[in-house]
């Protein structure tokens, strides 16, 4: 290897100047333990209390909002969903916002990724960039959404494929990465 | 947006008409906890025990078969497998019918989903298909099943590729969406 | 189907004279309930207490490495990992050895794999092989390193792909199977 080539030094701090967590170490510790007992463990299956326990956590949640068991949210206080959504078995990472529309749905072991790293800094530095589902969009199963990525209104996203851009309107994506296949046509 | 485009309404019972749970609310209670406590919890590691407590929530399964700690089965009511077959710590989303033959393998995290729901209505309705697994299939770690597919005798689905059309016999298939790459020759 | 053509037969116990598991089964017993009860579960959030428990186990692991609660690990014993290293939730199925370098990186439910199965023979022999990570290595979410894979040092494998061949150093993969998009230049 020429010798110039720099390496990663995970060792030091990365730069989290633009990443502000958003909570007291309290609640961050208690919403730990919530999560882990509550929510991960399955032992809640109760759509209504999961729902009412994310709000008391900061949680934005509309009306109507159906919450399955098992789901992973890693900051309730960086989460938005509008009405009629649905959230099956889900691995939110929301480091930064996720905001989730009205009618949505996130099906099984669907992932949302909002947290990367500058991979060409020595110092590895954490990038986060925020998620927005708009009305309508289908996030499938064993689907990837990463960070930044913006899915425009009644865009779905097939079972296991991975978004890396924003999806248009009224659109199918598949593949890895996901490509757009066809018009989604609503009678 | 054109004033003409339809929305997704979720606030709508969707379309359930040819979807039917296939137990009591008290044998779905009763499973939630039993997957969620002794399958899930990973708690109970014995093979034997896994494939009994299956057997009495009403799948059938035959000799000589071998189930691991961590699985996800949604209704055992809804299985079959036939004699030495082996399933990891898999997902099984039956909310259709799941078939899987003799001497098949379910390696780990692979995914066989049998619901989906029509994304042109408005409605989103429910749609499930069953999945069929002929003898010696070998679905292999992180690969998805779709749902509807059948999967003929002796193909392979490689690592995390995912079967969204009827597999071969004989074949093996790799990517997303997966394609046959070659013939399974078995000395 | 041609009547010469055979068929896998699982009741058979399969080949297993080049794999050992390299532990008394007391200490895989034990090791199992401490992965379930202290790992997967999420219970224990502590880096130093979780790398602590593993070093008991037999893992080698440096200075200043963060492990992240809900990792699953199969045998500690088989694990090496170098300094300043940070692995999070992801799932290190490593029936063979698995040796990490320094500064690497093992982002969420990224999928460590070190077995598969002849699916050439009758008696679908199990086959191990090691996977290594040269320093500074990335492997990012949700992404899969196959058997036998040499990821050279601070090569990345992005969200979702899947590693099935050797990745060379100071390069990004991409897709399944992942092919090589560009070089990992750093500042």
């Amino acid at each position: 290897m020429p010798s110039h080539i720099s390496t990663v030094q995970l060792a030091k701090k990365f730069d989290t100047k633009n990443f502000i967590i958003g909570a007291s170490v309290y609640k961050q510790f208690l919403w730990y333990y919530v999560s882990c007992l509550v929510f991960r463990s399955g032992l809640m299956p109760s759509s209504s209390v999961l729902v009412f326990i994310l709000k008391c956590f900061g949680a934005k949640i509309g009306k109507d909002v159906r919450i399955k068991p098992y789901i992973y949210i890693k900051y309730p206080w960086k989460l938005t969903v509008g009405n009629h959504s649905w959230l099956a078995e889900c691995f939110i990472e929301n480091l930064d916002e996720v905001i989730i529309g009205n009618n949505c749905c996130i099906s099984q072991n669907a992932t949302l990724m909002t947290g990367n790293h500058n991979y060409k800094k020595t110092s590895f530095d954490l990038i986060t960039k925020p998620i927005i589902l708009e009305n309508g969009v289908w996030v499938g199963a064993n689907a990837t959404v990463c960070p930044g990525v913006l899915c425009k209104t009644h865009s779905v996203l097939t079972m296991g494929a991975i978004a890396t851009k924003n999806l248009e309107a009224y659109s199918i994506y598949s593949g890895t990465p996901a490509v757009k296949i066809k018009d989604r046509v609503i009678d």
